[in-house]
């Protein structure tokens, strides 16, 4: 599907939310070309006759590394909305992340795909009993891991959203009775003054692992850490949020390096190949979320579509490890790059 | 608006002669592409509830970086003119540059937004006295600083206006009757041999602080500390002199460690957005100039227009403090760049 | 010819089959891309009143260092198939290898073109007996040497096909009846178990020089060394296998390096021209592989377009020779090409 | 006048010849791209009130650095031909080239434009007499410098001649009668043997001093400074020869330091604006030589449009030693380029 059939069928509105980035929208491209720069150097005449696209996060195996990243609104792109990626995760292994601006509630997301490795993505609000709130919920209904997103203290300058006027018409956790909001009106919600100090708080009421999204500096990185935090996820908000930031791609190997094992790092930002899944874990990640690639496929086929595009990509990455010699992706290093 | 729009609006020479470079344009595009270029780095966890986008130039405390540049033949964007910029200028807390090209006179400037911070821009013409008298009114009518451009020895190459033969219909200071005049019957009362040794005179005249506007390499920036300036506008005027010199972006850094804090460094050219504004700062500037998009916004409508470019512009660079992890514009230096 | 009138020619499928690559065909671009981003600088007042194109390979003095790369499936592109190709190489004495994806017998092509130089490509199989069959099939016939193809473990992920289901309707060694079958079933019987040990099997059977192709990286190339490989082929299957693997004008330099003359090395993958022969020389290849323009020409006029191929590509870097002053082949170094 | 235009006035074969280049033109794009790449670093506040843009070459002072570059059979350009160009670069003080493929005979030119200064520019025949005649016509009729073109050992691969079959008809002092002949029957009658020591007899029969043109390797630039070459054109033919060879603007400076002052440089291929006339000087350059945009001058509007090409160069070059603050175009040197 081109841009215009997505457009025909979401609306400019919805359209225009998910597909977009801030500003220019550099960053946006840039996230996808950062990892097609990067060259692959295949090895041959290794027994690839079985693959292992396994790695281990948060001290779990997973049979690969594919996470679905959390986004918001997903029945403004499909009826079937989170549920409906959340059994697509269920029926492809990979785990799913359930974003704090879910049109569907945690409670009903668990119980439609009661299987998927669900975790919880979490936004601190001003209000912060809110963010409690969904925390003891995710708690409840059996997610396993507490993604705080920090790299959005105030909404990105999305050009799209203010000439679409897009508005959420869904019932939220944050809006439950689903009037409709502009984005403007839910970002104005984020709470603006949380510091590292405030992540404590968050790490005693998750009872599970906890990490910290939307970093793209080694230092905060090192302090992610420090601060206890089980996993990093080196991303940039999809490019959604300040045009002409760095691409994770380029941000990983620093972060890499400056964790140097004591916290999983994770990567996300314009992985659309089985390939760029591979790169990332030469470049260290342990695992990488994929975002729109999923909503595209959930707003073309529902829950079906959200599966074909997994599917294809876990397929893409088995051919990878294979063409690349090398049949266990933990294996994966920086030697299957060049230079 | 598109430029077929501006056109339609402006007629060719209007349009051709604001929209212009020199030469093959090169420079002109280059102007926008190297800030673009540039990629942000930023910090997360970082209380940034209430920002601070305020600076100092020339020993005062400016609210925000962002001065409108001196732009010649106003009226032929809008009837409004530079009375109507300076007052968008005022409304928005911006400083405003008045240039020596005006169509307005530097007494019903200033009558129009007594208001306003704002700056005169000064051309030494071969006619001593012609200049002279330019920086009395500015004095007299409370202009703050004089801005003398040095990048104007000779008009530089500019296709479209030979295309176009557009000519200036308006009253000039230096063409009161305004009968009408090409561009380069205008640009040929510069004064090609003013030297290093003629600013002393200007400064002694002027009684305000002195920035010298158009210096591209550090040799010269030091000249111009030597020579007693306050300030120094990096600048290649737009890309409308010689094309396919360096940009301002570009030439900024070197030029900020010859000064090494001896004066104050503005830079223009190509600034475009919020995050531009950023970019400058973190590479050492105190200010930076933005021109025709403030020219755009008038020509659209204008002071109205002039006003929402302006108040965009500080919107989006509020965001990019908030998002860079920067509440202070003070503090952002190299450190939120990456390599 | 273009894309246009050769899809009206051959159809979607096969058309996409030969032209396609894997994924984005971002390496199947950057193929061709690489050998034109080098410069040649070239030396003059040297007499090039005779030139002389011969190379040394596999101990046998070559008048041109052009090969037909061996390429699947050629009735698909002219009724002429491998025969007609192998003619077009006897007529302008380069050398012909034969894919075992033939569609056209080991057999028949040697009757066809009994006096050109050919050698036979090998594909491992999951049965292994079909392969040694192939072997000793290009033993009987008078091939002159095995060119093991170990770049394709599995097949490449071509999407093209995924589109067209373009499939083989031609009888094949490994498919005698002709039964239609799509690549990705011919695929299937390629045997991913392949390793270093097993070459010996191969070289012992062939009983003439085994060439390995497919190899990207110095280890390998050293391996290849290490088992007795006469021969090198850096390749990355023409962009067909695993997208944004290196390109071969990058890859060869450390290859050529490493191997330090104990094995001859070739090189293929978007060599269009003849100053691309001449370039891979330079940087040390012995010899080329061109691969879709012999096959363009086979489409456009049969046997004759092959050959017109063929004879442009020797014109072109006789040409080459005369221009860049060094009338010998052999000479060729890195002293005519810049940095 | 676009290309369009062009081929509507010209004929797609007399057009192709002029505008084309080797192969697939990357260097014919590359020799415009490499100038315009080159950034300059304008001086301020200098006397520019008068500019001096005359150099040194061959001991003989020129009022500026433009020299028309020797180019073949202009009346195939317009019916003003040769003659025309050369009054042109009489009118403008620029030094003229005639082409040894001129369609007009050396004798002719003198006549038509006695005034002007008139260099002749040598290839070598098979038929060595051919061309010592050539030379002795040249002396006869008050030509001032002899340059041997040295990258003409055989044609180039140029696609459009092979294309549109552009023969010749008019008359050559190689082909008196004008009978038609295609470019490459014209060119088979080049001497591919020619090397360093042919030079010598030519230089004795010049009595005049001696130029290389076509050197882009500081080797041979050397051995033309050994031979006793009084200059060197470093040139690649205006990417008619070999594709992809380096452009004239990077080979430029290793030429420079290896001449170290022994003999007079010269430069050409791409140059189009006044601008690039100072980067050439600014590299080492002694003078540059210009061709298609004359061709193409001459082309529309004879003499006349000949001469106003070369008089907007003129202008640019004025404007740019203004700009630039370096008044005298003999100070230009590496100082005014960045990096
Ligand atoms: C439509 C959309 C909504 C998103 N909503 C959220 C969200 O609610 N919480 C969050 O942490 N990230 C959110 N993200 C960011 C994604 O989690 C992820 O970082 C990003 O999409 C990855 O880039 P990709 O889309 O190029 O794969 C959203 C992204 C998109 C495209
Ligand atoms: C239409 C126009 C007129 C200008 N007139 C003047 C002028 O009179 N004096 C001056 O110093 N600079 C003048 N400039 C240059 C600007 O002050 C400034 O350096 C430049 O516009 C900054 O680049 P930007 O337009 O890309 O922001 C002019 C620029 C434009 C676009
Ligand atoms: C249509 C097609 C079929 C191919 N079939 C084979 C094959 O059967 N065996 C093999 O080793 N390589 C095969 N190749 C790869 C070529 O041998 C060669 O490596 C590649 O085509 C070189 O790149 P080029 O086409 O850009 O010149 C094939 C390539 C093409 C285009
Ligand atoms: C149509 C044409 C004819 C040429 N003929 C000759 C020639 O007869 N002798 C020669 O030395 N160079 C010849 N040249 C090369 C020019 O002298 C010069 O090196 C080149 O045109 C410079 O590049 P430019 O056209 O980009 O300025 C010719 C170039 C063109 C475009």
């Amino acid at each position: 599907m081109d841009d215009a059939e997505l457009i025909a069928l979401l609306g400019e509105g919805a359209h225009g939310y998910f597909a977009g980035g801030a500003g220019d929208e550099l960053t946006l491209r840039d996230n996808e070309a950062s990892w097609s720069r990067i060259r692959l150097s295949p090895q041959v005449l290794v027994d690839v006759s079985s693959r292992d696209a396994s790695v281990t996060v948060l001290g779990q195996r997973l049979p690969h590394p594919v996470v679905v990243a959390p986004m918001a609104y997903q029945r403004h792109a499909h009826e079937d909305g989170e549920s409906g990626t959340a059994r697509a995760a269920a029926a492809t292994d990979s785990t799913f992340v359930l974003s704090s601006q879910s049109t569907t509630s945690i409670a009903d997301v668990a119980a439609a795909a009661p299987d998927a490795r669900r975790w919880f993505q979490l936004y601190v609000f001003k209000d912060r009993q809110v963010s409690l709130d969904l925390v003891a919920q995710a708690r409840e209904h059996g997610y396993e891991a507490l993604v705080v997103t920090v790299d959005f203290p105030v909404g990105g300058w999305r050009e799209r959203d203010r000439r679409t006027g897009f508005s959420v018409t869904h019932p939220l956790a944050i809006n439950p009775t689903g009037e409709s909001m502009t984005t403007s009106e839910l970002f104005a919600m984020h709470d603006p003054s949380l510091t590292w100090d405030d992540i404590g708080e968050f790490t005693d009421a998750a009872g599970m692992p906890l990490l910290l999204k939307g970093i793209l500096r080694p230092d905060d990185a090192e302090r992610a850490v420090d601060v206890g935090a089980a996993g990093i996820v080196v991303s940039n908000h999809g490019g959604r949020q300040l045009d002409t930031v760095l691409s994770g791609a380029d941000a990983l190997p620093p972060v890499v390096d400056a964790v140097a094992g004591r916290a999983d790092v994770l990567v996300d930002g314009g992985i659309r190949r089985g390939w760029d899944v591979a790169k990332a874990l030469c470049l260290g990640a342990d695992a990488v979320l994929v975002g729109r690639p999923v909503l595209w496929g959930l707003a073309q086929n529902g829950q079906a579509g959200a599966e074909a595009v997994l599917t294809q990509l876990h397929d893409e990455l088995d051919t990878t490890l294979a063409l690349l010699g090398c049949p266990n992706a933990r294996d994966l290093d920086a030697s299957f790059l060049t230079r």
